[in-house]
């Protein structure tokens, strides 16, 4: 009686590129997991060096998958930006240092004779939520990544939305207060501006400074009844350790008035935020990542109370959703990239 | 000998119905207009009544163009929103009073035996940038029309931007200013609010009788050199024709300072409209239509200003252009929608 052979899945490898880490993983056609490793990035040994250790870290990817190498059928990345996805380049000096302009996709398909394809970290977490995060089932689905920026990616019909020149949608740079402060970007008080972790920081340090000017004007002027005292600098002083937005969030958990006066702004603009997106993208989901959005109890309430009140878009339709796979979305975003190659 | 038969070319019929007329169009598959005319809307007449008129304008333009009725492929019909282009129905109290829910595709697809697509008057008029005006050659273009209020369409790839329920962009309520007037959208300080032509016309008002008050204030108290006086006002005074973004527009024109304070605010709104329209869409074409861009040249340079500083699109790619076809961009675009058919 002849062995019928059971029939072997496709996979595809994905890999995401950071600043201190990157990792890479097998996924079969269903979207199963099947292995997954990681290794530190040290892109200071420069891009030879990385590149030699991203194949060892796919090839191993491959073995503890115990899959048949022919069938691997493409390898997608998703890489810090700026990165070049017509072209397959990588040009980060911010955190990719000595990875100037390299192509990465070129080499990886020689290796490994399949086709690759490179993407913005931004939008490869934008489809990895898409596929099996927060995002499924959505036709038109626009993630926003709130960390050190703000960064997104949209998905429109399964694909990555792409303008000029495959430039990626920049939705941190939406212009939503012209009160607000001066950006890299051009403008001034767009939502990265005063809503990412740095510009929470910055906001934390900035009312901290006043009022510690107004204590001691009152303190010069021996004045009492400013309603200001010591407790609202709150649990961590000016000379504490370095603020950063996850620092604000924990001091308005502890119920410190000035990091819940930051949190409340940064809250308020990313409901503007959300609400301008939702206007122009008309999305079926809006999916919220990134490390700050870890509190994304705290941000619901205002993003929920205004947009329950847009009369412009089918806001009954439209679904705002915490991202679902945290540190994993771009990993698996870039494997569900490669199934389209 | 045989007589070779000159052969026909397919054409379509566009149709745009506004609050004051409705428009058709016979026009060719290279985008030649052979014929055109139009009627009072006469909405109060009721929508059975319409309907009879707007068929009657179709047979009207299709003789006028010595056109083989079959020939006819499809009809493309523009309409002042709200509508629904699912259904194919108009639903706008507002500018068709009586025309509630009612169904204009079904019955002219009846009538013609052809097929029929009705969209929003702004989509069309996109369409029609994109296909014959201002947004020729562009992958994805944008066009905002500014007039009463502040609307636009997108087109990508040729078909115009849908999201959920085939709901379009409303490119207007993009929440630019926090510390802007309220909106009817829900949100304060959206990009209509402030830069609309009823806005501009309502910030003159504002600024006259802020204006009048601190004279007022200054006259009671005896005081002089405030710095104003009663030219601050300007040639069109308070008790004067009603005021309009084109008076206003008339008004800075004249050097009237106060008007002109307000069409710069306005254009540095629309500014940072544009800018944020361009770094979430990252369109080839960003088109300027509607009344009040009838004063293109008084918002350009703020609109160049800002753009050109943005670091985060490729913005050398981007054009920034004033609509080229005027009234007839829904007529033509919803001609262009019907070969799509």
């Amino acid at each position: 009686m002849k062995h019928d052979p059971r029939p072997e899945e496709p996979i595809v490898a994905g890999i995401d590129i950071g600043g201190t880490k990157i990792a890479a993983v097998a996924v079969s056609a269903a979207g199963r997991m099947l292995s997954r490793a990681a290794i530190p990035t040290e892109a200071e040994r420069g891009f030879e060096d990385g590149l030699q250790r991203i194949t060892a870290l796919v090839r191993r990817v491959l073995t503890e998958a115990q899959a048949d190498p022919d069938n691997l059928r493409a390898i997608g990345i998703g890489c810090a930006g700026p990165v070049d996805p017509v072209t397959g380049t990588i040009d980060n000096p911010y955190t990719l240092p000595t990875w100037d302009g390299v192509n990465i996709v070129d080499p990886l398909r020689a290796t490994f004779g399949v086709a690759v394809a490179l993407e913005n970290d931004a939008d490869a977490a934008a489809m990895g939520e898409y596929w099996l995060g927060a995002g499924q089932g959505g036709r038109i689905v626009v993630m926003v990544t709130v960390g050190t920026g703000i960064g997104g990616g949209v998905i429109v019909d399964g694909h990555i939305y792409r303008g000029v020149d495959g430039a990626h949608p920049e939705i941190g740079h939406l212009a939503l207060d012209p009160a607000g402060p001066p950006c890299y970007c051009g403008a001034r008080g767009c939502w990265e501006s005063i809503a990412s972790g740095p510009a929470m920081a910055e906001g934390m340090r900035a009312a901290r400074l006043e009022i510690t000017g107004r204590l001691e004007t009152t303190m010069m002027l021996g004045q009492v009844g400013t309603g200001l005292s010591g407790e609202d600098l709150g649990p961590g002083q000016p000379t504490s350790a370095p603020m950063t937005g996850e620092r604000v969030v924990a001091l308005a958990r502890e119920g410190d008035p000035v990091a819940q006066s930051v949190v409340d702004r940064a809250a308020r603009v990313t409901a503007r935020g959300v609400f301008s997106l939702i206007n122009l993208y008309v999305p079926d989901v809006v999916v919220l990542g990134g490390g700050v959005m870890e509190a994304y109890d705290l941000f619901e309430p205002a993003i929920r109370n205004l947009v329950e009140r847009d009369t412009m878009a089918p806001v009954n339709r439209i679904a705002i959703r915490k991202a679902a796979l945290g540190g994993d979305a771009g990993l698996l975003g870039a494997a569900r990239i490669a199934f389209d190659l």
